[in-house]
């Protein structure tokens, strides 16, 4: 980064991690530290204000660049914009002198520009939660779901390893059909199988498991409906909530605008089944996945900066971003 | 009852209520007072001992019964039997004298009983959590579900009043169907239906609301669907909660045990869709519908001591109940 050259920050304040990246207008990166959690719902305000200061400062060192030459921090995180989320992390930057401009974006918008530079165009999340957006000329218009775990969230890593822990129970109960769910689950969870018909153990061993943690901790069984071939339940399972997701951007869709798809999100990784049924569904429009929210971040601050984000300042940012990584 | 008989007490410790009869051992019912939630799940051990206590001495008092002539005190409680809850319920009523024998029971159990006399035979129970059993013999030796709002309880209050919240949403979202039960919570909520497309206050303040209270709470909205006619949503809801409950049902079915099957819980109730359809499945089966396990309880002590509990004892002890009711 030149002397001369005023820099931005952009902040990708996700659940597992939060990733700084400090770049120049031009949108060359430099730095690229890794904190704690950003998500202020998953760990409160304090501890998120807390991940997002100490990435930052990360970032800083890394690209050694002084914090008097930033001209403004873009931050996308969930719920981003509460009041108190927003206080608590505007107190920490300024203890390190970045008291200018602070602009909240949501993380489904990020998650949406790191997959395209288009402004027009539809963004489909599925980690924890779930929900789809309709960006136009750059802005986030429309949003559909991520109403959380109880009450919405449909297609989400919640929402899936929620039927998967019923499905298996129901198996056990002799409510349901066998499936191959049931020793994964068993197996992943230390829980003997039954030792014959009508053995309740495993059942109430596993309800008393599964109880003492917080319910959103059934998204961490999401993942065995891809570890098993040819399991009805498990097919069942994904087509289901390919289905639910496919609802959820419908909601969000628009007859003006065709625009490319973003899917993002853990459950939604590269090469996953749901991802190849969402595509299915698509019938051929383009469609990207990506990682994470960190490239679009960066895009988004280019763009409030006045850059003007086509395809080559696109490249030149995922190429230095690469780079840094 | 006489002086020479020793008495016998039957407490039937609900969600909602704690019930107590004093009986004689040919049936005879005496005193029927109501204390507050005997439902150590619910209320927490301690809560629910002082409902079976007050219940207990109230019942007691009205039927002039010294607490020396007791013979022995059975309680049908849910998860009855665990070992903290029994210490202090055998502390609370040994403070008045009564230090004899103690019997817990199935809450499962005293609702089968207060359908039938006959030892074999299965009950579903559909409240704010529901299950099935099998009974052979007068004991409880299969059971199914019964595993909590996160986990099972499909068919139960809150498994339909989930669905009814989740389709409201989905309704106002964009992602589901439109439904009669929209406007309807909407009211029963205090929240402003939408002011035109894309207005999402409603959303916001549903979601809001919803996650204030306990997820459980999600029951208390299962009524509506009785409460809409010929509405797609509201019947497939019904549908699929009558399908559930008959798999639970399938679930403890024996091919030697025939019997009556006995229908319980707030939400099976006398002339409820859901008992016509559970009803229409069962082909023409002796079907009874109970409103609670205070008869059932009644019969399980009357068991206890020894009373052959046949169609004429059921019907003493059900005649005399309800003239002490």
């Amino acid at each position: 980064m030149t002397e001369q050259l005023p820099g931005l920050v952009a902040v990708d304040a996700g659940g597992t991690s939060t990733r700084t990246v400090v770049l120049d207008p031009a949108g060359h990166c430099l730095g690229y530290p890794i904190a704690g959690s950003g998500n202020p719902i998953a760990v409160g305000p304090e501890t998120a204000a807390a991940s997002v200061a100490e990435s930052v400062a990360g970032a800083l060192g890394k690209a050694k660049v002084p914090s008097r030459q930033i001209r403004s921090v873009v931050l996308a995180m969930a719920g981003a914009g509460s009041p108190s989320v927003a206080a608590e992390v505007r107190a920490r930057l300024a203890d390190f002198g970045l008291d200018g401009p602070l602009v909240f974006e949501s993380d489904l918008l990020a998650t949406y520009f790191s997959g395209t530079p288009q402004p027009d165009g539809y963004a489909v999340i599925s980690g924890t939660g779930a929900g789809a957006i309709r960006v136009e000329d750059g802005r986030q218009v429309a949003v559909a779901d991520g109403l959380g775990w109880l009450l919405g969230d449909e297609g989400s890593g919640f929402w899936i390893g929620h039927r998967v822990v019923r499905a298996v129970l129901a198996d056990l109960d002799g409510r349901g059909p066998a499936t191959a769910l049931t020793p994964l689950l068993l197996t992943r969870l230390g829980v003997a199988a039954p030792s014959g018909a009508g053995d309740r153990d495993p059942i109430i061993a596993l309800v008393r498991t599964l109880y003492d943690g917080p319910p959103v901790r059934l998204a961490d069984h999401a993942r065995l409906v891809f570890e098993v071939d040819g399991d009805a339940t498990a097919d069942r399972i994904l087509d289901d909530a390919a289905a639910a997701l496919e609802r959820t951007l419908t909601a969000v869709r628009s007859p003006t605008v065709s625009g490319p798809l973003v899917l993002g999100g853990g459950i939604l990784e590269s090469g996953s089944q749901l991802v190849e049924r969402l595509v299915a569904a698509r019938g051929g429009a383009e469609v990207q996945v990506v990682a994470d929210g960190v490239l679009g971040v960066c895009v988004l601050a280019l763009r409030r900066a006045g850059t003007d984000v086509g395809a080559a300042t696109f490249q030149l940012v995922s190429t230095s971003l690469a780079a840094v990584r």
